[in-house]
């Protein structure tokens, strides 16, 4: 396993700015928005992008899926028109990962708004196939975002479940320690999971208990109570070894530099990777 | 289109003597049982069952599919190894269709639970798709049906949702005047299913209303309020000319010989093909 | 089995002739051009051409693939891009059935050349599957069609493996008569066709060696020396239910009215299907 | 792009061994047979293995694909069987490309032969796909190998035409240097494959003509007389930024140390890489 940067610690959204605290904290990962990196790609040339992650001795990870999945038809075409040159620039930076997440809950009526999301994501996981990247989706687990009318899915089972019924052989799962935590799932729940399926790892922390915490008020790993121990355990089970990334979604910047939240990041799962080794 | 006898109308289970009831009446097209077909052709032979059908002038335009979709795995997979030679034995009739239904509500999670089913059907339409055969899927409308905790599908839209969502391309729709009815859809949504993706046509009546319409309690095409005048309309404009099946599902049995119910049925059919051809 | 009139039996291309013809001599299933039953229902309608096999009691059994293989990208496109209305065309008539065929022998660079039209009737097939259509390939023997550059398929097991290669459910094989016997093809080689990947059968006769047979001068079944009751015996085995057409091209017409050679062709195909039976 | 050992270089075939070569010669990644890397995981540990190449500094850049394609079926389905496995150990060094190569004539039909190739590869393919590992093809250049009776595929457009033929997403190209130069391919061929297709380089040299170059009397690339900075000007232009893998074939071992040519092919492409982003 290797600790990944994630963007919600950095306000800097820069690329080589971005990439410099990555590289100073000690990652070796990053997630990053596509477009971002695109754009500059765009403005310079897509060797110059990277030479620039060469430089600082990081790849990228994943990338966020730049398509909008339940919007209108025509901006999901448009998208999709997009992705395969968004795959291809990841391609080209070494990338293997890309996610998207699901909603624990739909006022939609659950099962066409579910069919369309399906087709969507396999006319999506085909362009990527082409490119050897793999499509993630993370299910949601906090418990004040279930409120409404209809349960989408939210545990690993379910969302297994899911990934089966779209049929796509790169579509797999993104598991997230809160989303782990909110839900009450287990070691064996991550154990279980087929290898292969499991495509990337977010890891953070909470205070509360499952059913209070809050998706967007999250800690640092080792800062709250979630048994992050037994997370790597059953991620080791799985004998997963891809990036985790530290996704700490907060609504209030940290108040330490963020060269310092990074370090403290970089600390915390290369501890838990390095405990969970010996 | 083509009148066809539906098993529902009649009693008599045992082949030669149901042919014998549809020639009878005039349906040159039946819905059968396709594994009742099947043990007829193991005892006697496949040829002896084609040469039967043929000395009715009758041909075999639909089955339901002998495929446990909601059961456990085991159930599922044995039917699913014995689809091939049901789907061999039914293109020997001549029968490119089958077809299955959808609950309109269930009291599993939708999502998971819609997904394990298209996986499923995913899997039967890979099999029917090397005979020639298409799947169609049936919505059911009937009100007292949508009492399980989540609703499902029961709209002619959702149902080509979730079969856009699945994935197959020999996968369409069973439309039902019953369920037509009282999910008070109009004309135009007839109209607009793709050519190719309806695959079977049910008609049947009710003296209810579509609220009150009890999916148990069916009359025959004519004895009741459906305007199958402005259903068979919508069925032209889809350019359908297939099989018009007259179930008529009854918690009691018709008062009448069945060969009179079966007359009177093809009488009725027949007649709202020619009216609306003039 | 059923016998099935070719268009190469008669010269009334005129749509209500030849349906008349296959009537009067005893058929009730046709191979025709898709193209021009297409014009007919654009000048009239859909439902005229359907109404019009339906009086003269006569189904469309299989129609040559209206798309050109071999061509250049921009007129294959535009075929393909046809397909969708003609197979819906197809379908309405009841038509499940769709055919080419492949030289035998190709000046081009064989894999490569192969592999474009493999992966152009995939396209085909994919279309047609969402009208419940098979595609059979017709492998072609005649030795004087094999001295070009270099071979490409012309057996029953060689077709087989390329129908594979392809990878579309509902793609299978056309057996001719005249080509099982210039390959010199037994018995068991039929048998051995799967179910399902036996799509349709041609029948026609000829008084040369099998090597010295010319695709052109073809009789009609039961003039020649080609032992057509071990064919039937064959297609008995793989028990093979559908059309049986009487294919016999020319070069010269034939001497007599076509409405006696299309009698002729009817009592010699229900011929060799009723001995096969007793 | 990255210099990549290839086993060709080195007599030492035990893992730590080789991997402490490419460490010490600068090499970052290496291609290396997965059944070796599998039977040490097995006798110590996936996590034993993982923890070797992160402590060399080297990632796994392709493994040639463990499957046997054109020897029997049991053969062949033995190998598949295994591939999951091996798949998933590769996913979890990191690897994401796995390759094989095809023959450029062949005594057996060639239309046959190239289907049952294609069938095995998609199937290999679909596997691989659940790991997001893309499956290259190398085409066969030198002149002495193409006395076989027929020809199969030697160039990049006939090879791209082969993977179009098959189907799967995540098959795409490798370009050898000796096999572009053998069969005097310009910098335009390299160009335009299209992004995604490329999946692997192998680079190296000759200093005989293209029809005279023998596959098996390899030089280190620059030795020769290929001109490798238009080689490498031509993937730039087609955007590749994966491993360029120093392959060189010999009939005799080389008589200076392994170390010395490691770093010797290492300086080789480094420099060609560098040269070319000036």
């Amino acid at each position: 396993m290797h600790p990944c940067l994630n963007p919600s610690l950095i306000s800097t959204k820069e690329l080589t700015g971005y990439l410099g605290v990555a590289q100073h904290a000690g990652f070796e990962w990053v997630e990053a928005d596509i477009g971002d990196i695109r754009k500059r790609a765009e403005q310079t040339s897509p060797q110059e992008v990277v030479d620039l992650f060469a430089s600082r001795g990081v790849q990228l990870a994943s990338f966020g899926l730049p398509v909008n999945l339940s919007g209108d038809e025509a901006s999901f075409r448009d998208g999709l028109a997009r992705l395969d040159r968004n795959a291809g620039l990841a391609m080209m930076l070494g990338c293997g990962r890309c996610m998207t997440w699901l909603r624990p809950s739909v006022d939609a009526l659950p099962v066409p708004y579910a069919s369309r999301i399906a087709h969507r994501l396999r006319l999506c996981a085909e362009v990527l196939a082409a490119y050897g990247i793999r499509l993630g989706l993370e299910f949601v687990g906090p418990h004040h975002l279930r409120h409404k009318a209809y349960p989408f899915v939210y545990t690993i089972n379910d969302t297994l479940e899911y990934i089966e019924g779209i049929g796509a052989p790169n579509i797999g799962l993104v598991v997230d320690s809160y989303h782990w935590y909110t839900t009450e799932s287990s070691i064996a729940d991550i154990a279980r999971i087929p290898a292969g399926r499991l495509v990337l790892v977010h890891v953070n922390d909470t205070d509360r208990s499952p059913a209070k915490a809050d998706d967007h008020e999250r800690l640092l790993p080792g800062e709250g109570r979630i048994d992050l121990t037994s997370f790597f355990r059953g991620l080791d089970q799985a004998v997963y070894n891809g990036p985790v990334s530290v996704e700490v979604l907060r609504k209030q910047p940290f108040a330490e530099p963020e060269s310092e939240i990074a370090e403290k990041a970089f600390r915390a799962v290369a501890g838990l990777i390095e405990e969970n080794r010996s």
